[in-house]
């Protein structure tokens, strides 16, 4: 699967800040959803599922996680085989544009001619030896030119909660790589179908590869304020004043999506069709997929006793549950907090973990 | 409200055996319901709220509780004004008429004229002033005769889970009693609709008054095995062999309710119209009228936290709960296990309850 010339280039950047309060009660400001292990896999959580995910392309020494410093010394104990020196730390989270913008600093001082693989902390890959084959095929695209390379998954349905890429032409079937149209926000429903019925709309899987080199200079094009500020703190790097200049740095970039601020306008963005199997992890529902599920459907972690329940999601690894006559229910039990939401409405978690928050009730958030 | 004559021959007799499986996870074996103050009440639980309830017309001294033997150490916790003598411990449950039959023993012994108030203790009573005025008047009435004098709620619809009573003529138009033409067990919603259509029937409260003589005499005529085998403990009343004989006793007596084995069979019941605001607290909705509620009538012990959710009711009392676009559950958070059931099928607790029993789940029983 290595070609050579480009595999002793491979970095990973794994963004593993973010709260995923929608996994409330489970994840906590200091507990993110991509340092548990929400889908009950022996790998353990979600950060380290996705560092096992890319090792075997990429060694350990050149994976980075980028994360916020509040979530650090989490993410030190979740992931003990990733040494300090890996661990980039922003002062506080200001969205994906920043963070990668920063990461590519420390992957471009490690080796100027570096490719990036950018990756998600929350998502599940099926078939890993095609994600390999892909993965190392728009690393080898990226190699060949100043191309952000993005992973377009092919829709299973008019989901909502995802952007689309509208692919043009294919130019190279054997790697499924294909020319890019456009990108689109999360649609509405009818919005959705159309892309569906259309064909050539794939998911936007929020993985990309990309040169270092070619990442900045897209940067500098479509975000100069960030990128001046990304030119100071390289200038800072390895001397005494580098931790005050990204603070300062931090304070003044603009907190936008490496999407929405970057890739979505460039001219230079290839597709490669993601057919191996993906799935995010975001809500409770997507997480419960990878779950065991008794007779009637209910998927659950820890120990259920069910009469006449059904489509119930139930995370209570510590005690026992019994359902009496309920379905379509999402229970979460946690030491502090038990939340019971209504199926379908596992988006509106968040809406409460504001409302927590406008209470002052800090200590279950 | 005290009737000259009569007031030193009263004793109450409070039935605490029992379980009340469709409380689990609250309530269990060793911690059945009539011990629990499910309904949040001051008093404490619901025995204790039972003494404090008889206790202006009968004092403590002569306020005798009938449990088991593996729930009495439980009990005299619970109730610690009640002394040891005034526990009856039953070797194991069988039912009410041997509960009670044991009873009159003991009151008997202490006061061979006693008039005995029979009280479950999982009632809830609003108006107390009434409660004892009517109790006064039927406990004159019992000791007038031979009479068992039952007391009727005057019904609040066509509810199933009660047995009815039902009345004849008043004969007692100052303190509504009446003669009682028949007993009915719990109808089909049909017939209990008829019930109420026809006027002349109540609700079987479970309250009872007669003379400790007759209502032995009633076990006699129409539970002669079980009277021998309370004869024989009668006998041995204080002298060595009463353990004995009361566990060889248990093994022979029918367990059999004393309403289906000798009340509803008898040709000397009265009946007292309890029109004093009386519930039974025999589920979790029927406790949950007492509790705290919400804006969306969700009825709450501890900390609720509701975005979207109504009609539920959620006893949690050590840790916050949120609910997301849900309607009438029943959820009770336990140290060791969790319930979340719909509303409407909580008597289906109880069969839950057997669920684990058959799986041997004892540790959570």
């Amino acid at each position: 699967m290595m070609r050579s010339g480009i595999d002793d280039h491979l970095f990973a950047v794994i963004m593993a800040g973010g709260s995923g309060t929608r996994f409330w009660p489970r994840s906590r400001e200091n507990r993110p959803k991509q340092l548990l292990n929400i889908t009950g896999s022996a790998e353990g959580g979600l950060l380290k599922k996705t560092i096992e995910l890319i090792k075997p392309i990429i060694p350990v020494s050149r994976i980075k996680t980028v994360t916020t410093l509040s979530q650090a010394d989490a993410v030190r104990r979740t992931v003990p085989e990733i040494s300090d020196e890996s661990i980039i730390c922003e002062p506080l989270g200001k969205n994906t544009a920043p963070a990668i913008g920063i990461s590519t600093l420390f992957v471009e001082r490690d080796d100027p001619d570096a490719i990036m693989v950018v990756l998600p902390s929350d998502h599940c890959i099926e078939d890993k030896k095609k994600f390999h084959q892909r993965i190392m095929a728009g690393a080898y695209q990226a190699s060949q030119g100043d191309f952000l390379v993005t992973i377009g998954i092919p829709p299973r349905g008019p989901e909502t909660g995802y952007g689309y890429i509208e692919a043009d032409a294919l130019i190279d079937e054997n790697n499924m790589i294909y020319a890019v149209k456009s990108f689109h926000e999360k649609p509405d429903i009818n919005t959705a179908r159309r892309f569906i019925n259309q064909g050539n709309f794939f998911w936007n899987s929020g993985i990309f590869i990309a040169r270092a080199s070619t990442m900045l200079r897209e940067i500098a094009e479509h975000l100069p304020h960030n990128y001046r500020w990304l030119m100071k703190i390289r200038s800072s790097l390895g001397k005494d004043e580098e931790p005050g200049v990204i603070r300062e740095a931090y304070k003044e970039m603009e907190a936008i999506s490496i999407d929405y601020g970057v890739i979505e306008k460039s001219e230079n963005v290839l597709m490669v069709a993601g057919d191996f199997g993906w799935s995010d992890v975001g809500s409770w529902p997507s997480a419960a997929q990878y779950w065991p599920m008794d007779s009637d459907n209910n998927a659950f972690i820890g120990e259920l006793i069910s009469l006449d329940s059904s489509q119930c999601i139930v995370y209570s690894p510590k005690k026992p549950v019994a359902l009496v006559g309920v379905e379509d229910l999402i229970i979460v039990e946690e030491d502090d907090a038990l939340l019971v939401c209504k199926r379908g409405r596992s988006q509106d978690v968040r809406k409460l973990v504001e409302i927590l928050r406008s209470q002052g009730r800090d200590k279950i958030l």
